[in-house]
């Protein structure tokens, strides 16, 4: 790949022109070419794959939206920008982005209902049996730890997963109605189509790209400004090394073959600044059955260290970041489900003693673990880790199990969080804080709303929120 | 501040020219000095306080080196490259730089000779006491986890903390013989000088710097290169708010106001790559004195988390990163000793029950914890974590008492380990891969070897040992 920037003298030509030119075709890609073409401007989207939808299309598909949507209404929840504003910011990492969480909530009414707009339905029945992604075409979902411990305390709880109208992965059908309102916008669409580098003025202003299309490199001017939404880097293992190495030890990476970080290392290249590149979302999806949340997760040591109700975004983190992949839900003869996610059975034993030595656990770890444990479930209370009552039964009907949670052996979906810092507007922004001229983007290859505490829904969320204000800002740039 | 890069094109005129420029005179800018000078370069030294010395003449001086030093020879312990190459690669987090630690462990006997051709003295005696910095004037220490579990396993232990020959923190004395063979190698260095911009040339190049000295913006032309040892950015908020937020929480920041990330910032505005951003040294020193260790430190949960006897940083990274920075040390009246570095007592109690009450902890988990760990310490084992048998007493002698290890009230000592990605030259490297011509770096500004797992003693081993080589190659470069 030739260096990432190129001076615009040493573009002989420009063999197209745009007002607005935006790389990848995911759900920020489509929604910054929306809005761009709203706005009335001339639209290139290029796509490295032979059609658009990138990760998106392979998604759950479900959008985090709340603040009192028409689908929270109708399925009886309360809900405000405030509360919304209050659970985000309390589930967004250690830093969390104040200014875009608070546009994000203030204005989700708003984006819930561009997303009707576009043709992408919503059915109003809210889906209880388990958090994150339904099986039925049930529009609406808890997909974060609102009703877990300790975020019940700090934000009136809400569901606020809206899942598009399909039984089962919902992303496709996202996508494709994304996808029909791109092609009825007016913008061209440029299939097998890599960027490779942004073409930059003296003044560092990104005015263009070279694009790969068919094995010729082509030059496209932009008038208004270039969008990056060209995904994360899950599967960039160099940048994982440098960026995110706990992650690799994670088997799933969810992401397309081009969330390889060209998106990211375009904008570094032109002057922006990557931000919170070491975070990931890790799920570990011990439920469904929901019924095995009355199992108790411990570590290598033999102790416990979540709630086991959190949602399955936290308790992967958890389990990767603070008890190094090493994690085992411990259950009986009564708790004992088959879990959808299939999970190996890591040990059995006709008591508590038995099942710690065949886990190789500290000896009399796991044994007062659960004596305390149940000790407290008994008299329906987790004072250490507040799990619900719905789920708190002592663990005492032999035989006892325990799955297998490591990353070694089991399932944990990760993808990337980190990338280039942007402003509300979507503007590129240097280490200084100034923004690189004619350089927006949106979604994975950003750093947005998403951190540690990752609820299911916010990628597509921010991602199609923020690269609307995206493709909006350099459709005005163009004008000006 | 300006635009952190400018095009040479807009430099009316060049008012200095020299082979080598080194940005910032802490140990690892003083080392690119030396090794340019002594390669026949003209060298010009900034440094942006009125005299050299930054953060390594603040500090304890500690040097991390081994493989068979005179003074570990001289105090009778084995070393080897391979062993220290070992130790390093288990201990410097999920990412260990192979090909630095390699290069590192096996040229580190020659370093250490360096350090006494420059006149650094160190008295070959072994301070047995407790790890880290002696008070006495003894030359080698225990400086990281090497006899603690699990790397005395991994790797045959050795004490590599050097430390310059001077009763308590030796940095001063290091940076004092540091900066006398620097007056001497008849570099020029300026003082209160602010390196602000990079200049480049067409192909992006580095080919000198603009300076703020005395109000007024300079022009120097490097021949070779420049190279950038600015420190790290453990002092600026903004910068530890967007890369490493969880040090945010510790009160005590090692660093002078200059380490505000300005190295780095110049250096990705140069097309350079920040790396593991997010890695910080955090310490938090429950000894000495070393009998404190046999008392057990518990999180919020009162489980415990840790073998005591890890090394101070350890400790640090794992109550931050892990526990949410809350932690207590628990000790009995057999086992309290008044700590060095100042701790409030937490709480409390006749009974161990008593004590958890007034720590606020889940009800019975501290006697929980207790119960497990006096069993097996009455059988001099720790099967949880391993702690040295030389710490394990059963703690069973009231009054009970807790030292208050929180972030929120006690001293974690913390700086920024992430930087520019380097080669094992000195040569920045782009997001690519490819060196960025005319730019090297060294010490905090760039992600060396130092990492989670952090040792004392690396940040001056590494900068200084890769601050020589980026010396060595931006002399080469001008002579090229």
């Amino acid at each position: 790949m030739p260096r990432a920037i190129v001076a615009v003298e040493d573009v002989n030509a420009w063999e197209r022109e745009a007002d607005v030119v935006v790389v990848g075709l995911g759900c920020a890609g489509a929604a910054a070419v929306l809005e761009a073409t709203a706005a009335g401007a001339e639209v290139v989207a290029l796509e490295r794959a032979s059609g658009g939808g990138g990760t998106s299309a392979n998604s759950g598909g479900v959008i985090y939206l709340g603040g009192g949507t028409a689908v929270q209404r109708a399925c009886g929840f309360e809900d405000s920008p405030e509360e919304m504003f209050k659970y985000l910011m309390a589930a967004s990492g250690p830093a969390p982005d104040e200014a875009k969480i608070r546009v994000f909530s203030e204005d989700s009414v708003a984006h819930y209902e561009w997303f009707v707009r576009q043709g992408v339905p919503f059915k109003a029945v809210f889906y209880p049996h388990y958090s994150g992604e339904p099986p039925t075409d049930d529009g609406l979902v808890y997909s974060g730890s609102e009703n877990a411990y300790p975020f019940d305390e700090i934000a009136r709880p809400a569901p606020r997963g809206h899942v598009p109208q399909i039984p089962g992965q919902a992303g496709g059908l996202l996508m494709q109605k994304l996808l029909a309102a791109v092609e009825a916008s007016g913008a061209e669409i440029v299939t097998d189509a890599h960027c490779q580098q942004l073409v930059v003025d003296a003044d560092g202003a990104v005015v263009g790209v070279v694009v790969r299309v068919d094995g010729e490199m082509r030059t496209i001017r932009a008038r208004g400004g270039v969008v990056l939404c060209a995904g994360g880097f899950v599967n960039n293992k160099e940048m994982l090394e440098r960026h995110a190495p706990e992650l690799l030890q994670c088997k799933y990476r969810v992401g397309t073959t081009f969330d390889d970080g060209s998106g990211i290392r375009l904008g570094m290249a032109a002057g922006g600044e990557a931000i919170h590149m070491g975070y990931g979302s890790i799920s570990l999806p011990i439920v469904p059955p929901k019924k095995l949340q009355k199992g108790i997760l411990v570590n290598g040591h033999g102790v416990r260290f979540i709630n086991e109700d959190a949602y399955f975004g936290r308790v992967g983190e958890h389990a990767v970041y603070r008890q190094d992949g090493v994690a085992y839900l411990i259950l009986d003869a009564e708790t004992f489900d088959r879990p959808d996610v299939e999970r190996e059975i890591a040990g059995v034993g006709e008591s508590i003693a038995e099942l710690e030595t065949e886990l190789n656990l500290p000896s009399g770890s796991l044994q007062s673990t659960l004596e305390l444990y149940n000790r407290h479930a008994e008299q329906g209370n987790d004072p250490l880790f507040h799990k619900s009552a719905d789920w708190l039964v002592p663990l005492s009907h032999p035989p006892y199990g325990a799955l297998d949670c490591t990353t070694a052996n089991s399932l944990y979906a990760v993808f990337t969080l980190g990338g280039l810092r942007t402003s509300i507007d979507g503007e590129v922004l240097t280490p200084d804080g100034d923004a690189v001229k004619g350089l927006y983007a949106a979604g994975r290859t950003t750093s947005g709303i998403a951190a540690p505490g990752y609820a299911s829904g916010v990628s597509i969320g921010d991602g199609t929120f923020f690269g609307r204000r995206a493709g909006a800002g350099a459709a005005r740039r163009a004008r000006a």
